[in-house]
């Protein structure tokens, strides 16, 4: 009667949903303090001053039906080419306002690039660990997700990579700084990716997009560099978000940005334009457009992040989980003493912390905290993670 | 290499972008006061007061991580509840807030609840004349559009339609008012096809949704009556948007609003936060979320509307065209003289006047004019309508 993956999809209740669910009922019979809730990727730091000002600002001085009107699909042009100046200004590439098109999101980003090149049966490589609606995303457009797993602290496994290149392969889809796994790809491992994916190339004859998902770019502590992939390779494409730069995940304002350099990039651009037609965007929203192009350079209290990220890290190691040391995003990826993440989240449960398994992340054996979130939260969980580490003993 | 169909929406100029560029170099090379627009529809009417101050309420008092958060996939439940509340008291209909899904405007709730009921080879009948982009979403969600003409005044040819209901038949989508032609379905029309659509459903053991698409729904004038669809057939889905009855296009905010009657009601919903996902909509824009919900009862000034309407057709018939009164929405569906709705617009972009053909609305013979513009406008434009009619004597 209705779609059957479309039902499906909406029927399943995700991970975080379950947690979220079960927190909730918990809150209630025991009382608020009895939930740890460390399952949601939701920004717990204010966005900077310039967001409130700036709408403010709109609302007050601009002439209301211009402000709330239409933009062009592809995004107001003063926006794109500000945008593209900045890109231009950090990354040294020659981006033009005609290569960005505004999203509602990152997630919007990703299905309009995904179907812009997706063809029946195309495949799409998903390294591990990533975020799980990628999966939904390449489905939906028809096309098929190849997993390939990681390799030591959460880098790509480039041999399992090469080899699962083939003439039906499209894309490949990372994520640095990474959710679930807090970890930024180092420059080395984007030149060694970079040469594999231009050889493959070469020797099937066939172009492999990069599409570089990087809602959390600016999310890295420690002057960790995240490197800008289409300066490494060329058939790149960057979904970005607003979501945690600057703390608007509700408002759902980003963009897409093809390198300049990319084969056919004018007609990639056009296919996303028509992807985005096609699935119902008609454009980003107008007001949070004009707001982010006003806080360019504006940053959330970033050192919240980082502080909160070696809070965690330390007390977690020091109950004796195993985790690799916070890089960028908001989360650490906790191996589960003995292998079952599945059971390590129930147990969690039972004390009242709510961590996502990652099985979902395509990565069995670890549970992902998430530490946007106050820094009282974490120092009150302190003794139940080490309660936790306890009952593997 | 790309998605073909995708890379053909977004290389196709639509007609009304044609326009707008024409539009443009003119204006550049004769000056604005030479470009007569009535091609656009966007509100032309300011958002009543409550909006500007509503955000500016919410910017200053509200928390700030809690008012640009994530909702629900569905949307807030507390904006779900007062829509669906709203909903309830003005029409009668046992609405539930978990049958309202918050969406980025009208377009998003089309392609969402169209993903939402296709499967492959599916068919949609599109009752002419009908907003283009229909087309497409049926299209791309892999079923067909079955089109229908219309009857006397921009009525559903109520025979045709029922010839064309088959086993295959998903939906039949209704647009009132509607765009292009300014008609309102009468009471009489939606009783006829309702009865039409339970007879089928008996006959051929199917279940025929109605999509009812009413962005315009508080467009009207001289006191017509939109009657709301699902009190007439109680398998129907409404798709709303706030974009004109708030002038906020640009900021993508509606919904949809399943029945509690209809078949299967709650697996439909579950199918459409499926479909939601899949196309990558995370949820609707929590501020304007927020905002709308605090101005259900707010309208722009709709008399502008009515009194251009009325200017419009005036002038128009005393040209010498042949119209139907303006009912509803903001736009006239002229005839062509000649039949020759092409070759109309051509005409009139020789004297500077913008007005779109009514091919693409799959009504040909006539072109759409839209009036959400400045009453100055048509007083200027109205020497050159004569002109226009007069090229035909």
């Amino acid at each position: 009667m209705f779609n059957r993956y479309m039902l499906e999809l909406g029927s399943k209740r995700s991970a975080i949903r379950e947690l979220h669910e079960f927190g909730r009922l918990r809150a209630e019979s025991l009382g608020a303090d009895s939930v740890f809730d460390f399952s949601i990727g939701n920004p717990s730091v204010p966005p900077p001053d310039c967001v409130r000002q700036t709408i403010k600002r709109l609302v007050s001085a601009s002439d209301s039906v211009a402000l709330h009107s239409y933009t062009s699909a592809q995004g107001s042009e003063e926006v794109r080419k500000t945008i593209a100046d900045d890109i231009k200004q950090r990354f040294g590439v020659n981006m033009r306002a005609d290569l960005i098109y505004m999203t509602c999101g990152a997630s919007a980003a990703l299905t309009a690039i995904i179907n812009a090149l997706a063809e029946e049966g195309d495949e799409f490589i998903l390294p591990a660990p990533y975020f799980p609606e990628y999966t939904v995303y390449v489905t939906a457009a028809g096309a098929k997700h190849i997993d390939i797993p990681f390799k030591g602290n959460f880098d790509i496994d480039l041999d399992a990579l090469e080899a699962a290149i083939n003439k039906r392969t499209k894309a490949i889809i990372i994520n640095s700084p990474n959710n679930p796994s807090g970890k930024v790809y180092s420059e080395d491992m984007i030149l060694r990716l970079a040469e594999i994916l231009e050889r493959k190339n070469r020797e099937l004859g066939i172009t492999v997009y990069v599409i570089a998902d990087e809602p959390y770019r600016e999310l890295v502590f420690n002057g960790q560099k995240v490197p800008f992939v289409m300066n490494y390779y060329k058939n790149t494409a960057v979904c970005y978000s607003y979501s945690k730069s600057l703390s608007l995940p509700g408002e759902r304002i980003g963009y897409i940005a093809v390198s300049p350099e990319a084969e056919n990039a004018d007609e990639l651009y056009l296919a996303i334009l028509g992807a985005g037609r096609a699935l119902g965007f008609v454009c980003a929203p107008t007001l949070f457009q004009q707001v982010v192009a006003k806080c360019l350079d504006a940053r959330p209290d970033l050192d919240i992040y980082r502080h909160n990220g070696k809070l965690l890290y330390d007390e977690l190691t020091a109950a004796g989980f195993e985790c690799a040391p916070p890089e960028g995003a908001f989360y650490l990826f906790v191996k589960a003493p003995d292998g079952n993440s599945q059971a390590m989240s129930e147990r969690a449960k039972q004390l009242g912390i709510l961590i996502v398994p990652g099985d979902d992340f395509a990565a069995k054996g670890y549970c992902r905290v998430a530490y946007c979130v106050d820094e009282s939260l974490i120092l009150r969980a302190a003794p139940l993670f080490k309660k936790l580490a306890d009952s593997y003993k």
